[in-house]
Order: structure tokens, then C-alpha cells, then sequence
């Protein structure tokens, strides 16, 4: 099976604490199976990560990375692709399918998001560069809708196993139960 | 034709600043016309939209509102329906038809997206309380992927009107042109 990463690249404590957070929930909720994060180290972040999945469950896995430039070349030397998501890439109906492609023949996924300014490189080391859209707007969105299309809304329904929650869907107001093990 | 307008609640300045920029930004790329702010007072999200607008094109609007409650009774009243993303509601598959079909028949769409805790009467004023997979993950995310249904992909390739500039999509690197008026 085809394992998910997300590298959230150049995170700074000062500024990207709520994004960079977004990021990694984003990349849980829609079927990714890990989060590692670059830039400063930002350990509340993680935390906050850990407990949403010691609640909400499944095995998604966050943790912090300093040389991320080894992280990609091992990523891609293990036979991995590696997408970059960028405004100024390929438009995602253009290149999905063949992403789609890699995927299902079982191949790694590295999906990089950015924080301000991406560094030359990682548009180089990428297999893929993605625009979500070539507009601004946001890294959180755009792994979102990248996740969405990849798994082409499978990922919606998607059980978390060992969770301690589970929401009953309400038209109106919450129900959350909680669940035995 | 349809009006598209993202309601943003219960902004707070001190926390949210990047999230609800994040949020007005996916409003627009993603094919919304404007954006409502409630909450904290914040002329400096409005001029950020606003440059990126001037920048990248488009009508798109954004502005504040003191009064939500009766934005929302006024939206109501004039005919138009209230979706709000809330982790709580019906998952988006088995309910975004109905929101599709209101869409096409002309009816004008607010979406309410809210910060951390969203009043009880949301719930109840909403005509559908829609989630983005029953997880905890982001307002952002939900926005972006609740549009890209919406509109089934082809807000990805909208065109911006009186841009001044425009991305030229690469497989590596970045190129942008200067339009001239």
C-alpha cells in the first residue's frame, strides 16, 4: 500500500503556529499517513497533533525533521515520488492522473507545502509541481484539495480505527459518542 | 446567476489573522465573489484581500460586518440558503446534490465559516450544516474542498478578469507575465 507523507517545509514558530497546525490536521483528516515538519522546532505543534489522534484515532504519525533536503533525496532514492505544491506548477486536472497513477501502482507520495518562500531546489527535487489552481491562496487548502482529488473523495468516509470519538452526523446540532475499547 | 459569499464568524484578531486571510484568499481563487468578516475589527486582512485582488484580477469582495445575525436573517430573507461548515453536519457526499441543485436553480449560497466556537443559533439558522469528512481539521480546508465540489473542479481553471498579472503553469520554476491594460 502506498504510504503519504506530508513535509510542511520552512515552518516559523513566530508565525505559522496555526497553519502550520491546520497542515498536519489536514493531512490526517484526508488520509495521510504522516506529517513531518521543517524550520524551527515547534514542539506544542506536535502535541497538539498526537492528541488529536489519540482522540479522533487511526495511526497518522507527525514528527519533526532539521535537514529536510536528506529527507527528499532519501524519500526519492527509497523510490518515492515527490510532489511539490506550488501556484506555479502544472494546474491539478492537467497532472492528476498521472499522480494518480504512481499511487495506485503502489508508489510513496511526498507532498511538500510550503511556508513563504520555497527554496529553488525543491521545484528541481520534485517530481511533480502542482498548482491548486494558479491563483494565491493557501498551502492548507491546496493539500486539502490535492488529497481530495488523489482519493477522488474516498477519504471522506474514512474509518479512524482505535478512536476515543466518533461523530454521528446531525442536521442540526452535535452528537459525539464516545466509544468503548 | 448564483452569488457565492464566504462568511467568516468570530474573528479574532490576536489568533486568526493568517487563517481568516487564508480563508478570504480561497474564497476568491476558488470561485466565491466576496467575503463577510465578523468579529474583531481588522482593516488590515481587507487591504491584504484587497491588494491581491488589484494584483490577480477578478470582482471578488471583501469586507466587514458588525452585525452577523442579521446578515444572516437579510441573506434568508432575500430568497438565499445558508450552508455552514461545521465538523458536526451531514458529510458533504450525501449532501452536496441538494446544495447543487440550489445553485443552478439561481439561488444565492452563504457559507458560514467559523473560528473556534460557533454559537448554537448558527446551527439553527443554517439550511444545511455540512461537514468536510466528521474530523477535525481546518475551516480552510473545509472551504476550499466544499467550492471545488461546488463547482465539481472547474474553479480550478476560472479566469481572472483585469489581472495584472498571470501565472504561466511549469513543470519547474516559476513564470509570471505582466498583463497590459
Amino acid at each position: 500500500m502506498s504510504r503519504i507523507c506530508v513535509l510542511r517545509l520552512g515552518h516559523r514558530a513566530s508565525r505559522d503556529k496555526r497553519i502550520t497546525t491546520h497542515v498536519c490536521l489536514v493531512a490526517r483528516a484526508l488520509g495521510a499517513d504522516e506529517c513531518v515538519i521543517s524550520g524551527d522546532f515547534d514542539p506544542k505543534i506536535i502535541e497538539t497533533v498526537r492528541g488529536v489522534v489519540a482522540r479522533w484515532g487511526g495511526r497518522f504519525a507527525c514528527h519533526y525533521e532539521e535537514n529536510w533536503r536528506r529527507f527528499i533525496a532519501e524519500w526519492k532514492k527509497r523510490g518515492g515520488v515527490v510532489v511539490h505544491l506550488t501556484m506555479y506548477g502544472i494546474n491539478l486536472p492537467d497532472i492528476i492522473e498521472r499522480i494518480r497513477k504512481d499511487w495506485r501502482s503502489g508508489v510513496d507520495i511526498l507532498i511538500i507545502v510550503g511556508a513563504e518562500k520555497v527554496p529553488r531546489e525543491v521545484y528541481d527535487m520534485a517530481d511533480y509541481n502542482v498548482a491548486i489552481g494558479n491563483q494565491p491562496h493557501s498551502e492548507v487548502a491546496a493539500l486539502a484539495i490535492f488529497l481530495d482529488w488523489l482519493f477522488q473523495g474516498a477519504e471522506l468516509s474514512k474509518e479512524f480505527e482505535n478512536a476515543k470519538y466518533r461523530i454521528i452526523p446531525q442536521q442540526r446540532g452535535k452528537k459525539v459518542i464516545r466509544l468503548l475499547r
